[in-house]
């Protein structure tokens, strides 16, 4: 490889424009110079060998720069960051550039055999793994400290000189897509393979979820539409539809798995290795030697951080999780006052204030996640993790406990506390409506609102009236760049794994939760896809095999509502006139059945494999392919050390 | 490599016999000559390169042979098997022959540099991949069809030319190993690590969760005596211990996790790959193309298989569960009968009948127990699984969930159907110690004692009258051909595993019982290292991680356990006492308990690493070194390539 990089020349005649970079205002020459220069310079001279050109605008200010590649160089890249693309043989394998030849739809002058998608993911690699050699600070910044090593991107965002990088939106590809997305009126699958295409993996899963999940709840609400139309109570219906929904959950759950797989397999990305994780971005400490890689780089005393996390971060979440106890303990006294106040004035105007309470602490409860949020990703991020993915996990867990608390508490204070069904299902409805409700408004067309009036204030000062796709390069990077950043897919998958919770959680006592996700969720795939195509700035393709966390998250979820659903049953008035004489024999029939039930669950996630057969098979063949290889090369190897 | 191995020279004037090969009387000349050409002949013409000699006894019968190997080729079969050795800098690292200088202890005359048991393992490994070129059938047996890639020895053995193959006991090493590990009489560990060194990773490490379980038992023993001794009845005693006991089996299960890493760690195979699993010997099918290796091999379908185990394998489970709650069933009736009479006669001996049933019962379960055994290897091996893992996981699951239902599915009557905690008690005790009595004499003393007999006779035979250690080599392979096989550490896991259920079950009622199973593991090391050393033929050293599935059954039963105790304390008339209006309360109380006991489990499970830290720290090191030499490799490789 070591003298391929010499083909490379840094000037190409068509450069197409793939990642913007936004320095602050006023940035020193010198260290624009430096930076540029590390950007364009060799491989071999610890230089990036990507394509830089800052943007002329009329008004001549100079701190933004659109970064591009040669095809060669991407090619390369993809190489590096272990792209996998399909070959002529219909097979899933690595990415090189030496068997580039056996690759699908690979041709020397065909530069779509990388989607541009992939080619900002490789850029945006290529940029983070931009080294300090032997700089000890960044030029004209002496208080932005470097060492061998340190991510020279990284060390500009923290300190402020650097303000974005963000990808550039295809206008063309993204009429299209959103044309085939929800441009036309049509019963049908999502584009994924578009989808996909456009935004990469990460987001594409999150749309497969969110459209497998919604067709998954089918079968759950056309079932309880029944129970809600002929106001069916007897016991043995509500035994059938609870205990359909618990083993039902278990099989959609398995069964995504072997559909992700499916859909991982051919993006490639279940292929991909694991690259040895780099500290995240804001992880620092006193530099010392790291015991893994044998480099000089920051320590955080792994004692410290658990001291941050078992001395500050679990009293605070206990504090908060007590707080939103609290805050149901006035919910329920307001639930109280109206209720007496209605009993006293039976007007039409008391009536409705029986729901003013719940609708102000759905409010609320939405009002609290988001505040608590900050407060997560703040006390997270003071924990000092060194990798992304620790930090992201410790951030899932505080968010999960604290959202499920909070959303969840009133209904279970209601159901095994209270003992009062009819709230339940009441509060429940309210419950379940004004957060959708709210999650709609708040997370796409309030921002699409503020978006499209930003986008007309803009095009009245540049007076032109041109259509969208006829805007000026300048003009779409100043749009661009002000636009809202999508933070990931946590929100949303957050907001599916709390609708999951009000479908599952009571599903024995409000069968029509089911019916309002389903009619939720394909609202929901809509304004989601609003929000991605015209909302917020291209997000950066992030590869990835599966749903992650959140699978465990879901599966867990599962295993609680099986508890919450037997207790429920097991309480109801009709099933314990079965039981007349003695309350023994309803204990042990309600835990026979309980424990039954959870180990079938096991057992059906124990029995349905994870990946269907062919996949199976794929996967058996490349690594045995890789083993044989593996002999050759060690052969080889030596070979050429024993002719040497 | 590839003319490395041209250095061998068969001949070798030391010659030490590792490994025995038994072939059928009567097997043809020409057989004979083929197969030991095969095993003598160069790696480069597809044999094993490695040493044969034929042990001449007095009587001439010529079909025993002897098999070694020089010592540089052990070195270069090691780098095939992928063996890990501590180097010099204190690291563990996949062994290469190239690299071989620095590693710890090697020099090119220290033979010692591997041990005997992996020489042993080794040659195994060559032997079973000594695979047919293009001889059609063995020679002499035209029944015994062979094709491209079949292994040669596994033909042998299923046509029944090969009658067994054996490595040799070491009888020095033995002596010393025998000494330090039961000879003497000393609180102390037992010698894992010369265990190992003898027998192999997997029984080392039997051995060492046996020591590790001894002692964590011993905490719950402790605890349990004063129950006894002071007859405590108290509620909240109850609770506690049995509150005690459910948290200590999650502690020390997930420790032994950690404990296991460390000590594989130090082994080396904790870092040893897992190898492309070759067909089982007793697979067969139609020959055809394996879609995973585009190898000719007999391939059977899926389809054949899944109908053969639901169809045929789980409706005969099911008939042998139903077969043995028939004989629980008789048992009961059997008991009633002892009970009525005892009342009738009064008199000792009725009294003594009184213990009759439930012995008879332990008895009748452990006949069964081995019967059921055989008929789950039979089919289990006509399911026919391509993967001796495959086979295994069946196996286990077949012969566990029989042995559990057999084992405790008359406790769990008597507890949750018959409410007579006194009899369980008893049956508890009964059943305990019966078969802890019956295991220990069937496992290791009727053994040991026909094999003495079987030496003494021997001796006599041959009318020598040395000691033991000077036996002659031809003496020793007469006795350890005669041997028994030591057929793996299922057994002993199982019994294990099945104290374990007795343990805890039910320990809420019968606290005594980690005493008696503490008392029967310390007599179990003592008997089972026996067994290794006096009564079966040397086993071949089997490189192993962890415990495999028994770690998930463990934690099963540990599941299960929190279930049956929160029952049966929820049950004693002492907590019933406690809710004397509202039984819903007591529902409640009880799932909550035990709900919130299952929770810490996992989240217990889910907290404390499986690995501790400065392994984790060694592993990541490890894999980054490996990635990092990938990177050199391919550019290696690249170079190599442009410069051809």
């Amino acid at each position: 490889m070591a003298e391929s990089w010499s083909f490379l020349d840094t000037f190409e005649p068509n450069f197409r424009p793939l990642v913007v970079i936004e320095l602050a205002k006023g940035t020193k020459e010198e260290t624009i110079d430096w930076f540029t220069k590390r950007i364009v310079d060799k491989k071999a001279n610890g230089g990036a060998q990507l394509l830089v050109k800052p943007l002329v605008t009329e008004n001549g200010n100079e701190n933004i720069y659109l970064v591009g590649a040669s095809h060669l160089r991407l090619l390369l890249g993809a190489e590096t960051v272990g792209l996998v693309k399909e070959c002529n043989d219909n097979s899933m394998r690595t990415f090189t550039y030496s068997s580039r030849k056996t690759f699908k739809d690979f041709a020397d002058d065909n530069h779509n055999f990388l989607t541009m998608a992939e080619g900002q993911y490789i850029i945006k690699h290529e940029l983070e793994n931009l080294r300090a050699k032997d700089e000890k600070m960044i030029p004209g910044y002496p208080q932005a400290k470097l060492y061998p090593g340190k991510s020279i991107v990284r060390r500009l965002l923290t300190s402020g000189i650097l303000v974005q990088i963000f990808p550039l939106h295809d206008r063309e590809e993204l009429k299209k897509l959103r044309h085939s997305w929800y441009g036309q009126i049509k019963v049908g699958y999502q584009p994924l393979d578009e989808i996909r295409c456009y935004f990469g993996e990460t987001v594409a899963l999150y749309f497969g979820f969110l459209e497998y999940f919604t067709f998954a709840l089918i079968p759950m609400a056309v079932i309880g539409i029944p129970y809600y139309v002929f106001a069916w109570e007897d016991y043995d219906k509500y035994v059938m539809f609870a205990t359909f929904n618990l083993l039902w959950s278990t099989v959609i759950l398995e069964v995504w798995k072997r559909i992700c797989s499916i859909m991982t397999y051919r993006w490639g990305t279940l292929l991909m290795k694991r690259q040895f994780e780099e500290p995240r971005p804001g992880f620092h400490g006193v530099l010392g030697i790291n015991p893994v890689t044998g480099r000089e780089e920051p320590l955080y005393s792994s004692i410290k951080r658990q001291i941050r996390i078992y001395l500050v971060s679990l009293p605070f979440v206990c504090l908060c999780l007590y707080f939103s106890l609290y805050v149901m303990m006035i919910y329920f006294d307001l639930e109280q006052w109206a209720l007496d106040y209605h009993e006293e004035n039976e007007s039409n105007f008391s009536s409705l204030m029986l729901f003013v309470p719940s609708i102000i602490y759905a409010v609320v409860i939405e009002i609290m996640n988001r505040i608590y949020r900050y407060a997560a990703e703040f006390l997270t991020s003071w924990e000092n993790h060194r990798l992304e993915s620790s930090y992201q996990n410790h951030l899932v867990l505080k968010v999960l406990v604290f959202n499920f608390l909070n959303c969840f508490a009133s209904l279970f204070y209601i159901a095994f506390v209270l003992f009062d069904m009819k709230l339940l299902r009441q509060s429940l409805a309210t419950l379940l409506i004004t957060s959708q409700i709210l999650n709609q408004f708040a997370e796409s067309l309030l921002p699409y609102w503020l978006q499209k009036r930003h986008k007309k204030r803009m095009k009245k000062r540049m007076c032109s009236l041109k259509t969208d796709v006829d805007l000026s390069l300048v003009e779409q990077i100043n749009l661009e760049k002000e636009m809202g950043t999508y933070f990931g897919t946590f929100d949303d998958y957050l907001e599916l794994f709390l609708q999951f919770g009000y479908v599952s959680l009571f599903s024995c006592v409000y069968p029509l939760a089911a019916v309002f996700a389903v009619l939720n969720n394909i609202t929901e795939i809509y304004s989601d896809a609003l929000k991605m195509c015209r909302v917020y700035k291209r997000p950066f393709a992030e590869p990835t095999a599966n749903i992650g966390v959140w699978q465990l998250a879901f599966e867990t979820m599962s295993v609680i509502s099986v508890v919450t659903n037997c207790i429920l049953i097991g309480m109801s008035p009709q099933v314990n006139a079965l039981f007349p004489d003695s309350k023994m024999d309803l204990i042990l029939t309600v835990a026979l059945v309980e424990h039954l039930l959870l180990a079938i669950k096991f057992i059906m996630a124990f029995v349905i494999p994870d990946k269907p057969r062919d996949i199976q098979i794929k996967l058996a063949k490349l690594e045995f392919e890789s083993l044989e290889a593996l002999k050759q090369q060690v052969r080889a190897t030596d070979m050429y050390n024993s002719e040497k």
